[in-house]
Formats: structure tokens, C-alpha cells, sequence
């Protein structure tokens, strides 16, 4: 007997009938003789809709309101499952973020899990019972206010509570039926991956794929809680998230998968001058503004002009307030240029340590597909290059094939995540 | 400077636009120095939409989950309301029903309020900030999970909040601008009262008029709470609840309005042994089904058969389930008899006490209308008849001349209040 979190996405969950659905699928596991605890999101489109409401009533609406609005989604989504288990004969409970002990930082709109004191949700658990806790929401310590986590949030939730509850596996349901090795949209052999390191995954996720969030890799990864990727609609396993990238011997290290990322927008200041300071000033002004830099460029000045150009990218939707904020700065640069025509590739893979020639082969390929690279940045397991947006797919095909990463079959398309 | 209570109805929040202007008026009340704590019911069909979805996913849903499901309704008004008093430049600040400390009895669906702690809400009015308190729900004091009130649910949290916090006057804010002599929609004339007693407003209450829950009235009453029954659309001072009919001098005690009610069902068990015990098995079944009665006649029994009849009132929704309980009862009776064609209709005034003509006049303007009577049930100041429901109309219309009770103008139709 095993105890089992399992998220369930808000596409698993948009209407009366795949919330039932959803709820066999939960009955069905406790059935097999395991402890259940879920962490679901929001129904489908609530939090649009309550999105677009507050913008009605007010265009800025303050951020402590904003969470008790949106947090009264997922209760209303646990509130329902519950009732739906109820109705296939097991017992539910279902606890708010604030009753299942799930703590949080102050700032509202993007809080932080500090803690996670889940004493009545294993009490339930005691009792028999199938528990349901609402995703994306907390309370913070000082105030005792409704928090919400960010995007990725309910997932978070996921990954804090099987981590406090002791959790042997914490399964993710959304309409992606695991992690493959690109996009199946885009390459149709596309592999699904049985098994990924946290360290391959983290990277895969950092660098545009979107089955699992960032943050709860992180998490997940720091509390060793194996994490399985899974399709709400399918008996597949999915694939399984653990471990670390030391413990695969040398020889089975292989390429993980081609990633990409088409939310980026790519920002040049021109004209530096070539003096210290300079690259500082500018980054930390974007900082200031809370804007995350992912690649950065340095040209070496030219010997004529004594004057240098900088290269970054960020998230496309924060590109025109960084455009802005260097614009405003008094400095001797000679323009800031902006382009939002860019698209990140990545390949990532423990196997990359032990096989020096993977940056020629990479580079190589895209040459002969006839891309232009524009940036290249790399870490010890990942190689990502910037190129037109419009050369993504090429791209994408191009290494895939490479690297061999694809299988027989043709692979079931997948779609977005929920939050 | 007071302490006000205001407390706004489903159908003044059905939309953002009227949630604006909902918290206009807040806004408003609080530049006039005054305190505000403000109760929201869920907006327009929240509530309907959330029963409808969960009679989807379980015909026969938990209590428990159904009332975290329900409760998400009055978070959602309220948050909004908060966010719209914002946008008008004032500070506003939300709680849950547990967090303004609503602590209410373990039943579920339909707690009663035991205790209301508002220490975080009296910490927010000492600085200042205008409180929203979620209306219809609370939390029990065992197991501190969420529970909801009921019918008038939202009335009750204001009355009960307004007697904890020592308020000075708990207003209803709904599409009824008072409390008239009848209702309008049937007497054109009907005169809004500017004041009228508690008793007055209980009797009022409890033979139909809708503008109030009994159970709100009641409460006011425990604490001597003033209510005050406004419009929300309009800046008209509406009609005082307040007071004992004992502060009512003699010479002024006066009949205050006619109420009626279409919402019940008659019953009646013909030939019933006359034997003690017959009377309480029937009343006893019928109550430990929860069925509330009404009116009861019994008549004293025909001197050659040695049986009698029995006739009481009780909901219309919940008369078939009593029918069935009665058919399914082994007793010596010859019959049981369903009507749900009647209607009541009352008149309710401390002067009745001073003028002993009343119920004379009373029958007397109903013989002239030519209508029956069927059942008659009376207080000390109140007098209820039962009849076809086809001719309550002209009999609310008959009752409101023969005792003089309208004003000169034409009064404004109301229509039907939230919960």
C-alpha cells in the first residue's frame, strides 16, 4: 500500500462529466488499496472569467482581493470531485489551501510555500479517506490572509504536500500523457520518455517544456519526491520524474529530447561604451522591474569604436516595459533595438557529458536545414540557440532527427497544461 | 458617527455594473464619518448555477462538500465588492465567514450561528477600512469546517454581526424599497410604512411577507438590532424595524399591513378514530420528517360515527413527501386528502389588540368579496385565513380597503428578494 498525491489539471476538470471521470480514476486507485490525496485546479475557464470580472469592477484591483477571487475556484472544483467520489461510493473530504495547512509568504498574487502542515489532512487519511486540497492557494503566516501561489501553483501545492505527507509518488494528470523527446505537435515520432532525471527535467522545463512547471521540479527535486507525468484520459504510466542524473552509468546516459520555446523576445543595446559598469547598469535596471533575463550576449567591442553592443532575451510580455525603461535611461548607448520574431531550441540530455562532439552535430544540423543561429547559450547538460521564429519547427524536426531521439510510432498529439 | 451594518442582496450584485454601484453607496456611507461593515450574498444565479453543476456530478451530494461548494459564492461578491470599493478611492478589506468569526452549529446546509468573535473585523474598522464580511456561511466549532445557514442565511450574518459588533442600525439592502401594507404588485395603493415593530414585522414575516426572513427578524429582536429595509437602487430612507409593540401608545396602535402566501399545501385525514393519541401520531410523524405545520383545524367528530377529521398546513415542497409518510402509515383512518390550491391570507397590527371588531370587519370584507373561508388561525395580533388561491388577490385587495390601510399614491412594484 503506497500513499499517492495526484493533480489533476483544469482541463481534467471542465465540466460535470470529466469531473466524474476524474473521480472514478481516483476511487479506482484508492480501490487498489493505496491512501489518495488530490490537489486539483480550478474547472476549465473559472479563473478567466473571474479575471475578467475583477477587471470590470476595477481595472487595478488590489492583490489580497484578487487571491480570496481566485482562490474560490479551486474550491469550488475540490468541492465538486468530492461530491463525485461521493457518488461512486467512497468517502471524500475536501480542505481549503488554509485547512490543509499550507502556508505561505505575504506577497499576494505570487506566494511562496514556507511550509506545509498537513496534521488534518492525515487525520482524514487515518479515517479511510480520500482527501481533496484545493491547488494554487495557501494562507500566509503573519496575517492569516488567502494567498495564491502564481502560475504552476497547483502543481506546487502537489509537490509541498506529498513531500510533508511523506507521498511515495506524486502523479500530475493533464491532457500530455508524459514527457517526450519534442513536441508530438511538431515531430510526429516523437518518443514519450519511460523515465527523466530531475536534472534533465528541470532543464527541459526551463527552456520551454510545458508539462511541468519550473518551480515544482524544483520542489519535488529538493524533497526527492518521484513525480509522474500522466494523462487524465488514458491508463498509460506516463512517465516517471526521479532520481538524480549521477546514479545513470555513463554508458545509458543518453539525450533526453528537443525543447522549444517561442515566448521570448530579444532586446540589443548598441553602442556601449566599452567601459566597467556599463552591462551592469543595464541589467540592473531590468531587474529592478522584476523582468527575468534568460540569454545574454556580449560582442567584443569593435578596436575602431571602443564601443560595444549587448544582447539579451526576456518574456515577451515584459519586453516592451524593459524597452521602456531603457529607453528612459540617461546613457551614452547609441540605440536600444527590440525583436519579437525569435525562437529559442534546445537540446538537453545527461548523455551531453560524455559525448564531446554533441555541439558540432547540433550546429551542424541546423546548418544543413539551413537555419541562422543568432545566440548560443549552454550549460553542462543543455545546448539552446536563438533563432527566427519562423525556422522553429525546421528546427526542431532538424535535431530531433540528429540525435535519433524519435521512435516507430507516431506519437498521440498533446495540448496545453492548466495551471 | 455610527456603526452601519448593510447587508445587499443576490439580485444587487448580479453584475459588475451593479456591483459598482453597490459599492458607490459604501463608499458614500462611510465619507459621512460613519463605520461600515458590509454582508454580500453570492451574486445573481451563482447559487442556482452551483446546485444545477453539482446535481450533475452527485444527484444526492454530501452536506459537507455541498456547503465548501456554496460558500465559494459569497468569496467571489465579496472580494469583487472589495475591489470596486478600491477603484472608488476607499480602503476595503474581506473576510470569509470564518475569518469574521461566524461560529455556527455542526449542521450542514443549515447552521444556526451560536457565536459571532469579529476581532479581526473590529481590528480593520479601527483602522479605518470599510469590512466585507461573506454573507450565509460560517464555521462549526468542532470540526471548523465551513458551513451555510440556510434561507435568510445572509440576513441572519448581518443581524448577527451587527449585534456583535454593537452597530447601530443593520440595514437590508434589496430591490424592495420597505415594508408596504400589502403586497404592491396586488393593492396599487399599498403604502410603505416608515416604522414598524418587531412583533408587527415577525407576524408580517411569518404569514408571507418576503422582504424579511423570520429567522433575521427574530434575531434583531433577541438583541434589539434596529433593521432598516432599503432599496438599493434608490436614496429613499425605506421602513424601521425596530422597538416593542409595547412602546406603542394605545391611541396610535394601528393595523399595519395584509400578507399573503401561496407556498403551502393542505392536508387532510378524514375519519380518524376519536381516540387520545390519534392527533400527536399524526403531528409526530410529520415532525420527525422535519415537515413544519401551520395551520391545523381539527373537527370535533360526527356523533354517529365516532371519527373525526384532521387538517393541517405545511409547505407545498414538502407536501407530497408528507402524503406519503401518512399513506404509509398502518392506521385506522379512511382517507388522506391532497390540496394544493390554497392560499393565506393574514392581517397583522398591535391595534387589533384595541379593537375589538376586527376579526368581524375581517370575515365580513371577505363574505362581501365573496370568498370562502376555509381555515381560520389567529394571534393576538394577527389573524390568518385560509382559501382558493385563485381568490387571494381579491381578498388581499378587500381586507386592504375594508381596514383603510392605503395611501394616496401609487406604489412602485417590487419584485421577489435573494437569499
Amino acid at each position: 500500500m503506497a500513499l499517492i498525491v495526484q493533480k489533476y489539471g483544469g482541463s481534467s476538470l471542465e465540466s460535470a462529466e470529466r469531473i466524474r471521470r476524474v473521480a472514478e480514476r481516483i476511487v479506482e486507485t484508492k480501490r487498489q488499496g493505496h491512501d489518495v490525496v488530490v490537489v486539483c485546479s480550478a474547472m476549465g475557464d473559472t479563473t478567466d472569467e473571474f479575471l475578467e470580472l475583477a477587471e470590470k469592477v476595477n481595472p487595478v484591483p488590489p492583490a489580497r482581493e484578487m487571491d480570496m477571487l481566485l482562490t474560490a475556484g479551486e474550491r469550488i472544483s475540490n468541492a465538486l470531485v468530492a461530491m463525485a467520489i461521493d457518488s461512486f461510493g467512497a468517502e471524500a473530504q475536501s480542505f481549503t489551501g488554509s485547512q490543509a495547512g499550507v502556508l505561505t509568504t505575504e506577497r499576494h498574487g505570487n506566494a511562496r510555500i514556507v511550509d506545509v502542515t498537513p496534521g488534518r489532512v492525515q487525520e482524514a487519511l487515518d479515517k479511510g479517506r480520500i482527501c481533496l486540497v484545493a491547488g494554487f492557494q495557501g494562507v500566509n503566516r503573519e496575517t492569516r490572509d488567502v494567498t495564491t501561489l502564481g502560475r504552476g501553483g497547483s502543481d506546487a501545492t502537489a509537490v509541498a504536500l506529498a513531500a510533508a505527507l511523506h507521498a511515495d509518488v506524486c502523479e500530475i494528470y493533464s491532457d500530455v500523457d508524459g514527457v517526450y523527446t519534442a513536441d508530438p505537435r511538431i515531430v510526429k515520432n516523437a518518443k514519450k520518455l519511460d523515465r527523466i532525471s530531475f536534472e534533465e527535467m528541470l532543464e527541459m522545463a526551463a527552456v520551454g517544456a510545458k508539462v511541468l512547471m519550473l518551480r515544482s521540479v524544483e520542489y519535488a527535486r529538493a524533497f526527492n519526491v518521484p513525480l509522474r507525468v500522466r494523462s487524465s484520459y488514458s491508463a498509460d504510466v506516463g512517465t516517471l520524474v526521479s532520481g538524480s542524473m549521477e546514479d545513470i552509468p555513463v554508458e545509458e546516459a543518453v539525450l533526453t529530447g528537443v525543447a522549444h520555446d517561442r515566448s521570448e523576445a530579444k532586446i540589443t543595446v548598441q553602442g556601449i561604451p566599452d567601459n566597467p559598469g556599463e552591462a551592469a547598469k543595464i541589467f540592473r535596471a531590468v531587474a529592478d522591474a522584476e523582468i527575468n533575463i534568460d540569454m545574454v550576449l556580449q560582442n567584443i567591442s569593435k578596436l575602431d569604436s571602443n564601443r560595444t553592443d549587448i544582447t539579451f532575451t526576456c518574456p515577451r510580455e515584459d519586453a516592451s516595459r524593459a524597452m521602456q525603461i531603457l529607453k528612459g535611461m540617461s546613457a551614452d548607448w547609441q540605440d536600444v533595438l527590440f525583436d519579437d520574431h525569435v525562437g529559442k531550441v534546445s537540446l538537453v540530455g545527461a548523455g551531453m557529458k560524455s559525448h564531446p562532439g554533441v555541439t558540432a552535430d547540433f550546429c551542424e544540423a541546423l546548418r544543413d536545414a539551413g537555419v541562422n543561429i543568432e545566440l548560443i547559450s549552454t550549460s553542462e547538460i543543455r545546448i539552446s540557440v536563438l533563432i527566427r521564429d519562423t525556422e522553429l519547427d525546421k528546427a526542431v524536426r532538424a535535431l530531433h532527427e540528429k540525435f535519433q531521439l524519435g521512435g516507430e510510432e507516431e506519437a498521440t498529439v498533446y495540448a496545453g497544461t492548466g495551471r
